[in-house]
């Protein structure tokens, strides 16, 4: 029972039944495979004549994107469920319950959130999440304020970074977002009808160095445990609810790479209203609704996170003057530089995002490609010299003038 | 045998005799502590008849310094002799060969050196080493290059990180070099003479800021495999030959550091020339001698560095146009900042250094104390404007005008 092996359905809810205190002992249960991911199943099990449910997630020792020849270590369910263990200790609310983690079987049993939707789905539909931004906000500026230095004891920390180190999963960051599309890769997915401006990126040594900078930071800047990979397809969410899952990329890297995670995928889908909006009103409505959350996001992360700092900060150093203000600047610069990093990928690389490529009409989806890719390369070239979120938000303004 | 207990001179002779091909068998060994450090016990064991000679380290679960009070992990020994051993594959001449480590008794057996000096000794002594600068600058380059993610294959280098976390000894230099310094702390030893020096330090908020993003880089910045605490009492040289020893703060860090301590004692020993030197005409003749030093490791630690990047660099990014120029730069910078603040703990810290705590003449003394401090707040208010290494070298010509 406790070999590694890939579940199927029946061993799933057999799994499922041992678990105490779960379902009514001899009750029918259900089961779907619901993964849509790709690298792990995802059983879907409830209790007919309850309604009770839970998520099974098993890791697969294989990407399945790239069929069986890609190996990956199991040893990511043990960070994701470790990761999800400590997200949920600081933000119970805002992260899916583990019931069971069974390290042999990489399998996680975990909170159902049926009730909520994919959160790049919801936006996809033109809907609008009040409390996301608090959520968000909270989310992380607890989770990388108390993992990082300032939050917690500096020696257990380096405990910590030790328990996350997370080779395999950082790299296929390293060559899906910083690498592949930089180049001619056979793992980008080139749209023909933008091959001019794919090109241009090639060819941009200017932003190349940016990009080899970025990624020296990703590589070597254990500042928090990340989430590692925060775009809207991780996030589930209502109008009342915000949780956060899969946190299979977990590392100890910039805290600019979670919260750019968010504002690149807010911002994919800002381009690609160039398909979804009815008209130039509910366009410029909804890019605004957007743009409104990365603001709120950021003021609202910013706030929280130097209020744990001044209130929680047990470091008698990090209460040095202008110490705060001058980190502060260099989360900003790590947030603009990651988050046009994770623009430019969905453009053209390996993993792509719904929000542009489910658009029908060419014209339209070609537009969006090239306001991502606008976005996306402006960012990243301005990161170093940013002052203020503002910068971020007039570049994406520009780019659909 | 294998548990661990602090070995008393003839235990030592007893394993010593245990070790294959080094004694002849039967033949008189004579064992003697020779331990100058805080945190270890010392055993040179030589046999009379054929003059075979090795030393014998083990660890100490508490920092002599303190008494017992101070636990220390013996885990600091498996750190030191697997330091070693990768030092030893990259630059073999320039390290002790490691004949044995055992874990459990947290020793390791290595070559004797009982025929070099300790370098600041030999400094004191106003010895000049012809071939040090090209030693040291060659150990530098190897060392910090093929353990970062420039010259080694990046995932490894993450099971390297995880390898060579080492909390406790971390912990030493976050607060003897970049806290206690700089307030009112109980471990400071102020030398009465300079009281209103060291005030001004404690009152300098500009210094603080500098310091505190210092730490941050040390707290975070996992860039290469360093030595940790690579002062010239870290090495023993002669005319010919630089060994690097003692290795036991050894983890991932910013390469700076590790230069940067080379430079702090090289300039303590330039500031103490207002005792050690007989008049000004040879002061400034060695002080010359030590900045032009300086200059040279500096030189040769670049070119090397850069040679080994552009030859054996297998990362496609790190030839991107410019990143080789920003990345020396921001190792330029951290040298020069952890230059400073390795040399202002020396004056007013917990463990300062002979080059200045033995000067017999009081006014000598405190004119070298005032040097060493000018020169080292000057190089942590610089670090982060530094365009060339000149810089540093301007610096510490000014503070002896």
């Amino acid at each position: 029972m406790t070999t590694y092996h890939a579940f199927t359905e029946a061993e799933a809810v057999e799994y499922a039944r041992t678990i105490p205190n779960l379902f009514t002992p001899g009750s029918e249960l259900t089961s779907r495979e619901i993964g849509d991911g790709n690298l792990n199943l995802v059983f879907h099990i409830s209790e007919l004549s309850t309604g009770n449910s839970i998520i099974l997630k098993q890791a697969l020792p294989y990407a399945k994107v790239v069929g069986e020849s890609w190996p990956l270590t199991l040893d990511r369910a043990r960070i994701e469920s470790e990761a999800l263990i400590i997200q949920e200790s600081l933000c119970p609310d805002l992260v899916p319950h583990v019931f069971v983690y069974e390290k042999d079987l990489a399998l996680t049993v975990m909170q159902d959130l049926s009730d909520h939707v994919i959160m790049r789905k919801g936006l996809i539909e033109g809907n609008r999440y009040p409390l996301f931004a608090q959520h968000i906000a909270r989310f992380l500026a607890h989770t990388l304020f108390y993992t990082s230095d300032l939050g917690m004891n500096q020696q257990e920390k380096k405990e910590r970074v030790k328990q996350f180190i997370n080779p395999e999963l950082c790299k296929i960051t390293e060559d899906l977002i910083f690498d592949d599309p930089y180049h001619n890769a056979e793992t980008n997915n080139v749209p023909p009808a933008i091959q001019d401006a794919i090109e241009a990126v090639w060819q941009d040594k200017e932003l190349h160095l940016e990009v080899a900078i970025l990624r020296n930071s990703f590589l070597t800047h254990a500042q928090s445990l990340l989430h590692g990979d925060l775009h809207t397809g991780s996030i589930f969410i209502t109008q009342e609810s915000t949780k956060v899952i899969d946190p299979e990329f977990a590392y100890y890297g910039p805290m600019g790479f979670d919260i750019g995670a968010v504002f690149a995928n807010l911002l994919l889908n800002y381009a690609a209203q160039e398909g979804w909006s009815k008209d130039a009103e509910s366009r410029a409505d909804y890019r605004g609704y957007l743009l409104g959350t990365i603001k709120d996001v950021w003021t609202l992360f910013q706030g929280e996170f130097r209020s744990l700092w001044s209130l929680y900060g047990e470091d008698r150093l990090s209460k040095t003057e202008g110490y705060q203000d001058w980190y502060m600047q260099q989360v900003l610069r790590d947030t603009i530089g990651y988050t046009g990093s994770k623009m430019v990928r969905r453009v053209h690389g390996l993993a792509q995002v719904a929000d542009i490529n489910k658009l029908e009409d060419e014209a339209a989806k070609e537009r969006a490609q090239r306001i991502a890719l606008r976005i996306g390369t402006a960012l990243i070239k301005h990161n170093r010299q940013a002052q203020s979120i503002d910068e971020l938000l007039e570049i994406a303004v520009k780019a659909v003038e």
